[in-house]
């Protein structure tokens, strides 16, 4: 592990999502073995969660309790959220704004994270809008999408902010060392689409990450995998990353019917079950799991309510990604040269 | 055939798509068996239509050929096909403005008929702003969904009238007699999303498709069929719409992967191709060929340009639905009545 500077690598939200704590604890025993130099804050109520603890041997050597007397429910509204100072999430979330850990990862409330997250930790003064980035599949390898609904209105600076945070976000979660930019528009020309998006375009050109700037991209191209990182703003982002699920889940439940529908096809899926379980495992929603809060002076990871242990387990593994490889240090980096080079570089407006 | 008022059901633009005019003239073998009562004014280049006219019975039998000297090709920008006043396109549009014909079907440069049918066919005057719409398939059954690009910037009002619209063509093109309408947002709930979807949301509970409305609907709703008619603006349905048809084919791609992947996993595809096939027709692109823009003083459809016959006679079979069962006069009457509605009821604003 890098030397973060922080006690703890992560602080836990134990008490957030469906199957807490005991999900979260059973993705924690995982982690530990993957990060066996690891050390998490884990937080939440000490009556429930201590003894799960104990049984749960490897998950105990690296963490540490730390008691919350509430939980915030999900449906809480983010602004009740903000007023309950003891939940498991704000204790958490108090402890990366302390500098005792680098991040946090929650499986709980995700407008109640969000919220607090921006307000306690604050976001990177380079930054006008932190933004929500996930990792998908494509045809070429994954892909990181963002802004997926932090920020439903956004102008041209904000989607060069997120370009930039998005660069160092696949740097450090994707392992490559120039990932290609796309941004997202109703066409490729570069006439196509609203101001914002070509006068974001126009930036970016004449940024540092110029060469990698791939220019307009369309909703095909995400899946197709043309570029490693997807820009665009909050509303589209949600509605693509929705509907490009909604498409797999509808293929999904057509082929369970296809391979039920009759003795032929059910002896077919069995004779073909290898390697439909390798696909099946490739694109795996728990493999996905966990959607980034990018731009705040901390790590936030917000993993699905809904997941289980592996699912939670590669939430954490994104986390430690960007603590070990000093995400937010690579930020950093990315707007100093943003400047220095707008600076040199007349203004596109 | 219902008495349209015009000498032609349609007007086909013979020169417009990849492989023209065989593959429209193929298209028109299909749709005359489907539409024998259906008269088309078949509009290209004389000398290369003529001949492959009169090798088509069934087309010959229901067309009438007018000469046109020009070709919008696939690139031609649309203020240059503006200009060129003696093409397919353009006469074929000519005769649907002067009330020759009812409608038009191309599969040329979509830029340039989306321009050339809002100048020339001119937008209703009950409507601010034409859209463009698809029809898709969902879990429950095909689904509608506009604006695909045609308005990459919507207000409020917009989004109302693509609702209207929607519902109308709802009604003729899947013969639905209360289609189920959702406004494309980030999150179901009231408060989400922005003050355009929240007013446009306001206005349609008020309205007389009010029982109709579902309220605000996610990405995965499209697909999921939870209604039937999906609004949203030009720049987010453009990136929804392929966005979702990425994810299919990725899907595609990595099935045909797996069944090629062994000789175990080849016999399973044998055994279960039955199923598979009818999955393959059920999700078959070219049954979801044409896209339709709405709200012109005539039927105007625009096929895919590299489609073949059977996909160009199902944007013809589209364009007959809407002729045959009086869209236009749907739409007008769905204005008249939210207009009444609007003056008994107090303004949302």
């Amino acid at each position: 592990m890098a030397d973060t500077g922080s006690a703890f690598s992560l602080a836990i939200d134990a008490m957030g999502g469906d199957a807490a704590p005991e999900i979260v604890l059973d993705g924690l025993e995982l982690a530990a073995e993957r990060h066996p130099q690891a050390r998490f804050l884990l937080v939440g109520d000490e009556a429930r969660v201590g003894g799960a603890l104990a049984r749960r041997k490897r998950a105990a050597r690296v963490c540490s309790l730390r008691h919350a007397p509430e939980v915030v429910s999900g449906d809480l509204k983010p602004t009740a959220a903000l007023r309950m100072r003891g939940s498991s999430m704000r204790i958490a979330i108090d402890a990366v704004a302390a500098g005792e850990a680098s991040g946090i990862v929650s499986a709980g409330n995700t407008g109640a994270l969000m919220a607090l997250a921006k307000i306690v930790i604050k976001t990177m003064p380079e930054i006008d809008r932190p933004a929500l980035a996930a990792i998908g599949p494509s045809a070429r390898g994954d892909v990181v999408l963002l802004d997926l609904g932090a920020n439903v209105q956004c102008d041209a600076r904000n989607l060069v902010e997120f370009a930039i945070m998005g660069d160092a976000f696949a740097r450090v979660a994707l392992g490559l060392t120039t990932p290609s930019i796309g941004l997202l528009n109703v066409g490729s020309e570069e006439l196509k689409g609203d101001d914002r998006v070509r006068a974001a375009a126009e930036i970016l050109r004449d940024s540092h990450v110029g060469t990698q700037f791939r220019g307009f991209i369309e909703g095909h191209d995400i899946t197709a995998g043309t570029v490693d990182v997807v820009v665009t703003d909050g509303f589209t982002g949600n509605v693509a990353l929705k509907t490009g699920e909604g498409a797999l889940k509808l293929m999904r439940d057509l082929l369970r019917q296809v391979f039920t529908s009759s003795v032929p096809a059910r002896l077919g899926y069995l004779l073909a079950r290898p390697a439909l379980d390798r696909l099946r495992e490739w694109m795996d929603p728990r493999r996905y799991n966990g959607a980034i809060l990018l731009g705040l002076n901390g790590v936030v990871v917000k993993s699905h309510g809904g997941t289980d242990a592996l699912g939670f387990a590669h939430a954490v593994d994104v986390a430690m990604d960007m603590v070990t490889h000093g995400y937010n240090d690579r930020i950093k980096d990315g707007f100093d040269r943003l400047a220095g080079r707008n600076r040199l570089a007349p203004s596109p407006n």
